[in-house]
């Protein structure tokens, strides 16, 4: 049901009955590991492209999901699901293999809450018993297709963020235990003119920022609502930014509170610069990690504010900015 | 609300309140010119880069259908819609024009009746009062990013479909005269091995055959329910073999109801060969011509059946086959 301008509350709180987060080698060595379902020593994945190896990477997060949901895959109505790749490729293969009705959604890597808060949203008007929403990314393909082939050894400036390789999937259900979707809020564009593709955090900050000034207003409530807030990929740089426009706004938000999933997912001695990125990033951070913190009972009520940079390699030579968006979904315990 | 396994139907009849079609110098010499609000001369329309001319073509839909719509935009709470870019970036900037929150959708050419069931539900399930579904395409963009540029003058073959430069838009509401949005059908994804990126039209007819069996099946109705249904861009090559797939699976359809939105826009002595395609295909045929026949009385009951081939050049160089994909909307006045 709409909330305000641009959120939903979903009243009969969808039930996440079943989670998945996938990594690969670098993934294994971060500071989430143990948070992951399947962890990959094989950048491959057995396969001869980093494309193929990316769609292997969703579908066993959706495959490790809808096993541990306990929902035969021939019961989930619909599958949601966006990543980077151009034309969303590895989503549309998973797809094809899955056989689920499928919804292609892209927001960058904000696709990950996009997929939620429309799976969501789907299981609260009954328009589906179940869903799946899954979201991916790999270092080396997304490298590619959007700066230089990892091949290259190009050296990274210190803006830079680290494209996860990772995959996450959740189920939702109407009824069951688990953790509960209750409310969304999608973003708008937003365009501050900034245009280096390595240095996204800055560029996606402004929106994080847009969504949750929005967010609290739809809901007439204040940071203080939730235990943990975390945007998706804004990185060291970007976070910082973030705070600093959140001060100038005049919203309160305390520091044990407010985190980025691309600040969680890596160890410092990894030497990304800047963090992790990707679908993938907000995606198992979150379908992993902070789920299971919720599930340990550490959080109760928390915020996940995916952020995605819309633009692609032919926009940036064409001397465009980078336009950004934010979507914002609650899970509660 | 679900119908069947893969359906919504919306039993509160959201509202067409304004459409519109944009084409191009081509469309304007086309079959169904008079069905188009603006139709420009200049296929780069003033603009530096044939991808920055499609998201003008996405803005003037957009600001047309909700010029005519009368709904104020700032009221609108959300815009969906896809395109066929890498990134979907003409979505992506229309959406920083319009300042409406987002929800990017892709399905290839399907994207117009992705957004436009996805925008429907949101109304019927009280998530928005007013939503906005778009989809587009540009000609040279297109060709240039999926097979070579048009300045190369490469010979296309027999089997070739001509991309439309287009876009179309509507604006729904829960209340108001004009076209009603009464059901969709979701479809799943179908790949029968066709790899050629030249046969688009073979490739995707299984799809659509998949999805009007579907949407056949969870309705329990058959052809006679409507007075017409058209698929999106299959064109004759595609057109002849779904017929001859309706028949093998024992569907009758009536040859005087189907129809293709692709075979219907352009004239034979335009030498498109098999018809036109891309996202603004079905998107300018339907919100066009088919709305305006609605409104004249010539129809009461139609399904668009808008079809997407869900590959991208990397699958296809990767020798990947074409998952294609369609989705089923029907319209009723």
């Amino acid at each position: 049901m709409l909330k305000g301008h641009q959120s939903w509350i979903f009243k009969s709180k969808p039930t996440i009955l079943g989670s998945a987060a996938v990594g690969g080698p670098f993934e294994a060595n971060g500071a989430l590991a143990d948070d992951f379902d399947i962890l990959h020593e094989d950048l491959w994945l057995g396969q001869d492209s980093y494309e193929k190896a990316e769609k292997v990477l969703l579908e066993h997060a959706c495959e490790r999901a809808i096993q541990k949901s306990k929902v035969k895959k021939e019961d989930i109505n619909f599958f949601l699901s966006g990543d980077l790749m151009n034309q969303i490729i590895s989503s549309n293969f998973a797809a094809r293999t899955l056989g689920i009705p499928f919804l292609g959604v892209f927001g960058a890597c904000s696709s990950s809450m996009e997929g939620l808060a429309l799976a969501a949203q789907l299981i609260e008007s009954n328009s589906a018993k179940y869903t799946l929403s899954a979201a991916s990314s790999h270092n080396a393909a997304a490298e590619r297709q959007f700066r230089y082939p990892t091949d290259y050894g190009v050296q990274r400036p210190p803006t830079a963020q680290w494209t996860v390789t990772g995959a996450g999937a959740v189920v939702l259900g109407a009824h069951g235990n688990g953790p509960k979707v209750t409310s969304a809020t999608i973003g708008k564009v937003v365009d501050m003119g900034i245009s280096d593709p390595s240095n996204f955090g800055a560029a996606m900050a402004p929106a994080a920022v847009d969504t949750i000034e929005a967010h609290f207003r739809d809901f007439n409530i204040n940071a203080s609502h939730y235990d943990l807030i975390a945007t998706g990929d804004l990185g060291k740089l970007g976070h910082e930014l973030a705070n600093t426009l959140l001060k100038k706004h005049g919203i309160k938000m305390p520091h044990r509170i407010f985190t980025d999933c691309g600040l969680l997912i890596y160890k410092d001695e990894q030497h990304t610069f800047c963090g992790g990125s990707g679908c993938g990033c907000s995606a198992t951070v979150t379908y992993g990690h902070l789920l299971n913190r919720m599930r340990k009972g550490e959080l109760s009520r928390i915020l996940v504010v995916a952020t995605g940079a819309l633009m692609s390699p032919i926009s940036y030579q064409q001397k465009e900015s980078i336009p950004c968006i934010a979507h914002a979904v609650s899970i509660e315990m």
